[in-house]
């Protein structure tokens, strides 16, 4: 079994539970390497205390699992078959606790798993999951550099093609081109180019604004690669931009570089959102800097942590989530500075390395 | 209350419900007219015999809500509220069988709903959301007549950019760009562009093949517009086919017009697909078409009913649904012609309109 596997194993004795089934996709792929999309077929990992795990997958999936997973004791059912029939023999014997993830399995679902297997309580191991997936691997952080790789590559030719005149949607036509191109399963998020007082909106799509003379440009963009996210953001000038602008930028810049320098184990997540905030509060922008300042980033675009002033949980190694500060200020536009780090054992690593400079594009 | 309300609440009367909760954002748009994604947070539309109806929305969406529903009496609920009690506190009286979205529901939102509102019993009301969602209405044609458009005339333009050479995913690009540039949402599902052997892959996925002469050209594509998917499969030639490339496309098509011939209300929609496998059996290709006929069309681009042999309900007026044969042969490539169909009240009506007879682009 693999290092996973057996801390689940560990936290399943701990909680005393006889059994525990996975059905979450993305959380069989980070346990077994076998990632699926079974629609509304049934795909499952048991765990059984001292027993080899099982997979249970669909039978079309079935050649795809066995060159991928890590647990090759599988088995298949085809459509006309019960899963959880399937599921019931193989998890000999009778079950007094069970372990589930209640926040990804449907009640339709949860009553046929309670009619075959008849346990008398069902516990949410979604948490185990959640603390286990908060603490990247080496090898994940690996995975994540290639995520981010891909996007600031993408940025990077993408701004080639950046001129007055070109519309916001075009830029995302060609950035999302770009992506596939450099091998990205595909955009983590919607792709979001934003110009002018367009990036005034934190929230905003992309649209025909055609790009001017002394616009804000903003690119706020990641992809999938291997199962893992990236998410990035950078703000340029084109041309030159007005004094308050500039103003805007550099203290955005100041607040991501303090944001991240408060980042070590054992503080708490709020204060690395107060290092940040406090630079923008300072010079006098606080109320236009009206989001959290980050997110945990992994398997997920947007994960456990969230960095927002009250979130007393501390901050651990392993740890990876995004840093991004922003200043929205109607009619002028927005900057927002997003990088993504990993949290070390006695601090940071800053895992995008695209520059931050105010940089004039166009 | 408008008709569907009055439908849902004909329903519950029938299967005994004192209350029902909807949760499925879908849902909440299609029973009252406002859309959103609520993310981890809580939206509801609750309705009890004899009252009216009270949606529960996050406070951030309640001025959104308010400007869309048709439900007018909204509650609104902030992070640090629980949903569950203001549910409890609107539906007042105990409740003997409250209707939930069994499907929908995950087991951790299920036993939160059951803490506060203490029902004896929860029936599933999915399968009468189907059945209301399965006669479509005619403003939803029109909706869905207005997605269909809109995917047609990217493809229209998007073939003006099909020239030797050029690669599929360059293509997808296009196609995307052109979505969004003509107002839709965005793809209705993952943009298809395949060619030469490529198209012999019925779940192919673009990439940097280019496009060469004598290529059978593949296009698989939709939108999301209003809230509602189109979803249209041409194949093309690039230049000169050969003879076989010609035979598959003609028997396709003929399978196409004589599934599309066979539909009316009262068949079974195994004969269905029956009508167009027999011509593709006639010609010695059965088993290169190896998928079902087609599948409901609507909110999503894939949903009840599902065209295929085995399934013997009944085609109803109102039922959507793509008529999609295919004959994918190894080597030699693959051509799938896909229109979307509406069944009127003795017949059917074809929604999509670009022309079928094999066309020679590049």
């Amino acid at each position: 079994m693999n290092e996973r596997l057996n801390r689940l194993d560990t936290s399943m004795q701990e909680m005393g539970l006889e059994a525990l089934i996975i059905t979450d996709p993305k959380h069989v792929y980070y346990l077994t390497g076998f990632a699926s999309d079974p629609h509304e077929r049934f795909l499952g990992l048991a765990l059984r205390q001292g027993e080899e795990p099982v997979l249970i997958v669909p039978a079309l999936d079935a050649e795809a699992a066995l060159a991928a997973s890590s647990v090759q004791n599988i088995i298949t059912h085809s459509d006309t078959d019960h899963p959880y029939n399937l599921l019931k023999e193989h998890l000999k014997g009778t079950i007094t606790s069970l372990g589930i993830e209640k926040n990804q399995l449907t009640v339709s679902r949860f009553e046929l798993l309670q009619a075959s297997l008849e346990a008398q309580s069902y516990q949410d191991i979604g948490p185990v999951l959640q603390s286990l997936r908060v603490q990247k691997t080496p090898e994940e952080v690996i995975r994540m550099k290639h995520a981010i790789h891909l996007i600031e590559e993408v940025l990077r030719q993408g701004l080639t093609r950046v001129q007055v005149g070109v519309t916001e949607i075009e830029l995302v036509a060609e950035l999302e081109y770009l992506m596939k191109k450099l091998g990205a399963d595909g955009p983590s998020f919607d792709t979001m180019v934003l110009s002018g007082s367009n990036t005034a909106l934190p929230h905003g799509v992309p649209g025909q604004r055609k790009i001017q003379n002394g616009d804000l440009l903003m690119f706020d963009m990641g992809v999938f690669a291997n199962g893992y996210a990236s998410d990035i953001t950078r703000t340029f000038a084109v041309g030159n931009i007005n004094k308050e602008q500039s103003t805007i930028y550099n203290t955005v810049l100041e607040a991501n570089l303090q944001g991240i320098q408060s980042i070590r184990p054992g503080v708490t997540l709020a204060s690395v959102d107060q290092a940040a905030r406090s630079v923008i509060e300072r010079a006098g922008y606080g109320p236009q800097f009206m989001h959290r300042l980050g997110h945990g980033l992994g398997m997920d675009v947007h994960e456990y942590p969230s960095i927002h002033g009250n979130n007393l949980d501390l901050v651990q190694s392993g740890m990876v989530f995004t840093v991004e500060p922003g200043i929205y200020v109607p009619g002028l536009g927005g900057v927002r500075i997003e990088d993504d780090i990993v949290v070390t054992e006695d601090g940071v690593e800053v895992l995008t390395s695209f520059p931050k400079e105010l940089t004039i594009v166009g």
